[in-house]
């Protein structure tokens, strides 16, 4: 199983990663994506979806019209783990990737 | 613009809408949806989505794995309006729905 991790590696994991913070409260972190409208939002849920899937790990989310709030979490390990840090660095790449 | 609908017309409204209830509160209809697994709540929401999308009214929702918590309210009216209703039961009809 995929190891929690610690808050010093938690602290480290998040330097590489701006606009993600720590929850406060919960072992998690969590960042709030801002597109122009609800197409862009949908669309970038869309493909973290599919990578979502794919990994086998999930997003917690939430969607309201042009944002999508996002906490992420290892259920099994009872916090943040690599698993959470790199699908955290999927969805910016995703969120910063341009259509067309 | 449409108009916010009365608390009595809330209340009529939602004994049509099984599982759907007033949020407590606010002046907003709630459901959670639970499905199978990540793929049938993510494929129902994608449905929902286009029909947002091509009404021009959007639902508040989270998603977590097999869950959707979905809060409709139009802002623009200040509370709950037709726009809610309608919405809520073509949600309802794509919940139903099966695919194969």
């Amino acid at each position: 199983m995929v190891q929690r991790l610690s808050a010093e590696a938690r602290a480290s994991a998040l330097r590489e990663l701006p606009g993600w913070t720590e929850m406060s409260g919960r072992e998690a972190i969590t960042r709030t994506f801002t597109f122009a409208d609800f197409n862009e939002a949908f669309g970038f849920m869309t493909r973290v979806a599919l990578v979502a899937e794919k990994r086998d790990h999930h997003p917690e989310w939430r969607n309201v019209y042009r944002t999508v709030e996002v906490v992420l979490a290892t259920h099994d390990a009872g916090g943040v783990t690599v698993r959470d840090i790199e699908l955290a660095g999927a969805m910016d790449v995703i969120a910063a990737a341009k259509g067309g």
